[in-house]
This record gives structure tokens, sequence and C-alpha cells, in this order.
């Protein structure tokens, strides 16, 4: 199987993570893709590979000889259904929504974080400072929301909390700290699990231009 | 459970179109949003009710007695396996991973449509035509890809072909008809689905803004 990524993608790598977790990174090669800044307003030009494997022309997109899944939310349904016996999500009942509630919440910072990237990638004339706060004061909800859902220590590293991890992650790489002050406990936990090795092995790094 | 909506969200009709289909109406509160256009940029103030459920003050969202999904995508998956017996979208297994791959595609059409959406609602100042352009490539993209794959006349309406026609519809209405040209097969079928109980008790209408 082909899976498309970049280093900088949080998206790419909740996805990558799960497969390091998994044990199954020998099943994928991975492909990695460039993008020069003008992706936050313009289509970018890809290889007719990558075209030919997903139509929005977006990372991560996994390509198998039976179907195409091109986002992170259906590889990793995929990926844990198929290749990791439901270990890092449930199959069904209210283990499995419990931790789709928390995937939400996650998501919706990492969607935020990913708008907030291209609203800075714009020239200074067309970008939104009203929208950048927007998508600050969202992950900031986001974040105090998630601290009131701290994983326990020593429980399962699992999608929830994968997806949670590349959030926090991420807002401090791209951004700042100050989410660390509205989520003191979360950061906690977090400062745990970034010392796992999946998380080591797939630090965010700028994604190559060209 | 309470159900979270607006009249012209797609995302939200996706859900409401499953529920139909699935005959489960009578199990919901379907509570009314209001959205003022200063969305695009700005964040609403809503109820204290709504905040409460979802951090990221998004529609649509799903508050139960054990958790809060507050994504289509979490909130159908919960539907169609604890309410739905699974007949929107297989349990596990191929039919399951090819329903996801066209969902996929289809939800690339919505996310879109919506990024669009919001542009539109910026001042014009702010408003990027290369951004409305690359949207607006990424949705004829989609279709494109859509129209190698029409249902089968009397195949079963299911997740993958809801999403499908809301993404149709909210283009026809919201924008233009040009994806008519670049997916005349998918248009044929589009016009006999629009047919359906479920898609004409939910068609699209402007969201009230105060």
């Amino acid at each position: 199987m082909r899976l498309y990524v970049t280093p900088a993608s949080p998206w790419v790598r909740r996805v990558r993570v799960a497969i390091l977790e998994l044990g199954i990174e020998d099943r994928f090669e991975f492909v990695q893709t460039k993008w020069p800044h003008s992706w936050g307003t313009k289509t970018v030009a890809h290889p007719a590979d990558f075209v030919a494997a997903t139509p929005a022309q977006r990372i991560p997109a996994l390509v198998t000889p039976d179907f195409s899944l091109t986002d992170s939310h259906s590889i990793c349904d995929y990926i844990n259904a198929e290749l990791g016996g439901y270990r890092l999500l449930a199959r069904e009942g209210v283990a499995r929504w419990r931790g789709l509630a928390d995937i939400s919440v996650a998501s919706a910072i990492i969607e935020a974080q990913i708008l907030r990237r291209a609203e800075l990638l714009r020239s200074e004339r067309e970008r939104s400072t009203d929208f950048l706060g927007k998508m600050r004061e969202r992950t900031l909800r986001c974040f105090e929301a998630l601290e009131k859902r701290v994983p326990v220590a020593g429980s399962a590293f699992d999608l929830a909390q994968i997806t949670t991890a590349v959030a926090c992650s991420y807002e401090s790489w791209r951004y700042d700290a100050d989410w660390r002050g509205v989520a003191p406990k979360l950061a906690a936990w977090y400062d745990i699990v970034a010392e796992r090795p999946s998380m080591k092995a797939t630090r965010p790094a700028e994604t190559p231009q060209t």
C-alpha cells in the first residue's frame, strides 16, 4: 500500500503514529509529497500518481489495490479495523462513541491549526486578523474541553490519545505554548506520551517546497 | 438525543437524510441554531446549551446522555451502527472501505463548498479570488472522480450515496450547475434520488441569522 505523506501535516502524523503503535510500518510504502507555500490559496502542481490517487489532492492518501482512502479519518478507521484488530478504537458500543467524541474535539483543533496555517500563507492584503482570531479561540476552547478529560496515566495510547497528542505537539511547534496555560493537566500528560518512540519518530519538520 | 442543526448546512443534511432513511426521526430532538453572516471570520455568540455541547461550536452536534459527537462523520458512524443496524454502511470489510472511499471524495466537495461560502462572506478586501478558484477546481475534480463511480440504478441509498447527493444539491443551490457538465451521468442519477422523500424533506434553505 502507498501512503502519501508530508513531515509537517498533523493529519498525516496521526496516521503514522497509529501505524507505528500497531507495528505495521512494513506494510506501507511512504511517498513524500512537496508543497510550495502557494498551497494556501492555489492549486499546486503534483506528479500524476498523486493526482490519480486523490481527486481532492490532499494528504494523507492511502492507495490499496482495491480502493483509495483520501482522508485521515477513513484511513485510521481502515488501519484500526483491518490491520490493527481494533486495538486503537473499539469496534462498537459506548467505548467507540466515547473515543470518537474525543477524536472529534482533537480533530477540530487540527482543522483549525491547518486553516490558520493557510491563512498565514496568504498575502498580507488578503489575510484576515478576525479569522486568525476565530481559529485561535476555537483551538483554545477545544483544549479547555480536553483538559476535562485528560487520559488516565498508563491507559492505552489509542486513536483518541494519538490525535490529542498530535494536536498538542503541532500547536507548540507551529504557534505557541499558550494551550499549556488553559490545559495544564493535559500538558503534563502530553509531556509523558511525547517520549513514546512513535511520537519521537514522527516529530514535525517543514514540508519540502520543491 | 438532541441534534443541533441548520437548514443550510450540507454536513447537517447528510445526518438528517440518514435519520429519515432509517426511519428513526422520533429518537431526536432537533434544535435550530442561528448564524449571523459574520461566522465566516468571527466567533459567533450562541446559547449556553450549544456552547456546552460542542467546544468547536459547529453543527451538526449530537448530545446523548453518555457522550457528545460533534462532527458529521462520527454522528453518521454512530447512527449507522447503533440505531441503523449497519444498513447505511457495512460494519467492516471491503464494502465498508469502498463506501468510505466514496464518502471521502463527496466530503471533500462539501468541505470545499463550506470554505468557499465562508470566503464569500468576507469583506471584499480580505476575499481571495485565488482561494475561491482553488476550491472550485477541487470541487470539479471531485465531481469528475465521482462520475467514474456513479451508483447503479436501484442500488441502496446508503451513506456514500447520501453524501454524494447532498454535495450535488448544495452545489446547484449555493453556486451553479457547472458540475453537471463534468459529471452528466452523476447528474442523471442525482435527479432520480433527489425525488426521495428524505431528500425532498431536507431541501436547503437559508439559515436564520438572528
